[in-house]
């Protein structure tokens, strides 16, 4: 399986782009450790490499220094000053955090948002403990790193656009590779097999895992969940809704859905017809209010009051979110404003992050409709990724 | 690439073994949200789901409830009492706190193991927020779960014994087979080529990931690092470390050191021999140190005083640390009393938990004498998962 590596310009490019959001006295402390087991997705974005002991990586406007255990300095990419230790980091820590003129010192620590919250609490003490006021160490202010970090996620490089587009690409093909062998009596889990075997042809892994992804729903009793895909099968006339997403060998991942339908010799029922405009349209509707400066929360009930004037209920969840490195990947939330979302959806859209847009609608008797598209922010209208489905797909 | 995920039989034989630790009145809570960006190594162990919402798994005694986001309540396995949840989790979570007698909420929590650790420091808050003390909620104390934890973890399931040494096996066999195919010329990076291209053919991963394992060293102009393999080559009379092992399926992995010497017509070097002797016995002291009640200290020490009694230089890390569904997984450390280990090697050893016994040293002008072993803890000496290595192995 290809490893989740950025390349050295992707991560290096990210690492530039957070010392940019840097203010002078400030250090945005990065703790880390058993990475392996337990990822900071911080670390992995700006340094891509995996430790083992506590390690500290602190980054200035114009320094970048990593602490970590002896073993694991080779493995800290360039453009790191590295500092090794056997059996005690603190000295270490105390006189570079005073060399850096630290006066502010950033955490990963957000309760909104996971893909900010990368410090777990026993290692927040420790660090706290760490840097507790002393003779020979500046006063230090705390603060959450999630405000520079949520942007640094959420606005992407050229790279990480090509990136993304690159796995966007992958999984429109591996659909259209799917929906052209796909034979009536085929089941949810040989959909989802068919794709993981395309997966493995292609040293790509599925974006949200081998178990859940891709999520696959035939016929009108099979429910949207995140449940592994089950044994509903194809039969003439029946609905095939696909969400799925492929991860590269550089980390960066897309995520789409899709509707086919299994020819039966009729035309398209009139309420599947429908419910697909009426969803096609509510996602215009959200791309439509996607401009930099919008909170987050106007575009979802841009695309939701569309939905439901055209006579459908809300959909039980955000219309888009972050794409990246991770599915969901921070920054602002296109979601509605309820409690569970927190600050998420209160941020502003910004110029050059990529989103998903995303929606449903269940036709009773038939099956889900669903379609997710993944675009960039412009200035003017957003930048379609994904070849957008305009119509319901044939499948055979 | 094989699901890291466990059958259902080693889940459960942990959550029923994690409630036969709790007592009357506890709850242990394990927090997650985007688990699969962020795994929650405690979610993994005892309920083996990936969540994506703020998700929460309470264990008392004799009852195990999931709250979850809705589309993630089809995927919670049997067992779990489930709760899915749309806009707000809170009531839901009041509510099953007081119906469960709640008066001790145990979090993951540890400055010093990472293992249990997995609660982030803004979910914490967020957590803590849910049930501050309100007119609907008994009185609730707080503490971590670390104890409890690190014991779950650490002492392993006769099923998790068997899967260890399914994955120690394999590794083994992946050894045999590099050993045998090994040629003159080969670099460190085609000796972790071929054993990576033996993961694939298997259906396993490198233990520690694609990037950093196995572990590679040829000659003696390469030194011990978690740094990626390099370019040094296999020449008549060097000698090849490995550090190397492999997960499979079910999640659990080995991890097991040897060393080779490409023949070249001469006798082994004396400095060699002694070297590789002084390595085997110390880990034989560290063996027979190693029984239930014995703190993890001393079991290092006794390994420690045999390397330095023979003239060699103390190793820079642990002699040993658990071995499960993490390499590092948890528990009592067998390592010196460093500040950086902090009380994570004061612990006991207890039975049934399985350790890895590590040791090395560096000979100057021929390479490094690498070994480690996989043990279980048993009341009289520990059982040998692996097939001690007890003479430098030939290449070729």
């Amino acid at each position: 399986m290809a490893p989740n590596t950025a390349t050295d310009a992707l991560r290096d490019g990210k690492r530039r782009q957070a010392q940019a959001l840097l203010r002078d006295g400030e250090v945005w402390l990065i703790a880390a450790r058993e990475s392996g087991v337990r990822p900071e997705p911080a670390l992995t974005l700006v340094a891509g490499v995996d430790v083992t002991w506590d390690s500290l990586f602190l980054l200035t406007r114009s320094e970048a220094v990593a602490i970590v255990g002896r073993f694991d300095a080779d493995a800290v990419p360039p453009g790191w000053t590295v500092h090794g230790y056997d059996a005690d980091l603190r000295a270490l820590l105390r006189a570079e955090v005073t060399r850096l003129g630290a006066r502010r010192v950033l955490l990963n620590i957000s309760e909104d948002d996971p893909l900010c919250d990368g410090l777990t609490a026993g290692l927040e003490r420790r660090v706290r403990g760490w840097l507790a006021t002393a003779a020979d160490l500046p006063t230090l202010e705390w603060d959450s790193a999630a405000p520079l970090l949520g942007q640094l996620r959420s606005v992407k490089t050229p790279a990480e656009h090509a990136a993304i587009r690159e796995a966007v690409q992958l999984a429109e093909a591996h659909l259209r590779e799917m929906a052209a062998a796909a034979r009536p009596g085929w089941t949810e889990r040989d959909v989802a097999a068919f794709l993981h075997g395309l997966c493995r042809r292609d040293g790509a892994e599925p974006s949200w895992g081998w178990d859940a992804c891709p999520n696959v729903h035939i016929g009108p009793d099979s429910r949207p969940s995140h449940a592994p895909p089950g044994d509903h099968a194809l039969r003439p006339g029946a609905l095939l809704h696909i969400d799925y997403g492929v991860r590269l060998g550089h980390g960066y991942c897309s995520d789409i859905q899709r509707v086919y339908r299994l020819p039966d010799g009729t035309p398209v029922p009139g309420e599947v017809q429908a419910a697909f405009r009426a969803c096609w349209q509510a996602i215009q509707a959200g791309a439509d209010a996607l401009r930099p400066g919008t909170p987050g929360h106007a575009v979802d009930a841009a695309a939701r009051a569309a939905l439901v004037a055209a006579g459908y209920p809300e959909y039980q969840h955000a219309l888009g979110h972050g794409l990246g490195r991770a599915t969901h990947d921070g920054g602002t939330l296109l979601g509605p404003r309820w409690p569970r979302y927190g600050q998420t959806v209160e941020g502003p859209v910004r110029l050059d992050e990529v989103y998903t847009l995303e929606l449903g609608v269940l036709v009773p008797g038939h099956g889900f409709i669903g379609l997710e598209e993944d675009v960039i922010v412009r200035d003017g209208p957003p930048q379609w990724l994904s070849d957008r489905q305009d119509d319901l797909k044939t499948l055979g």
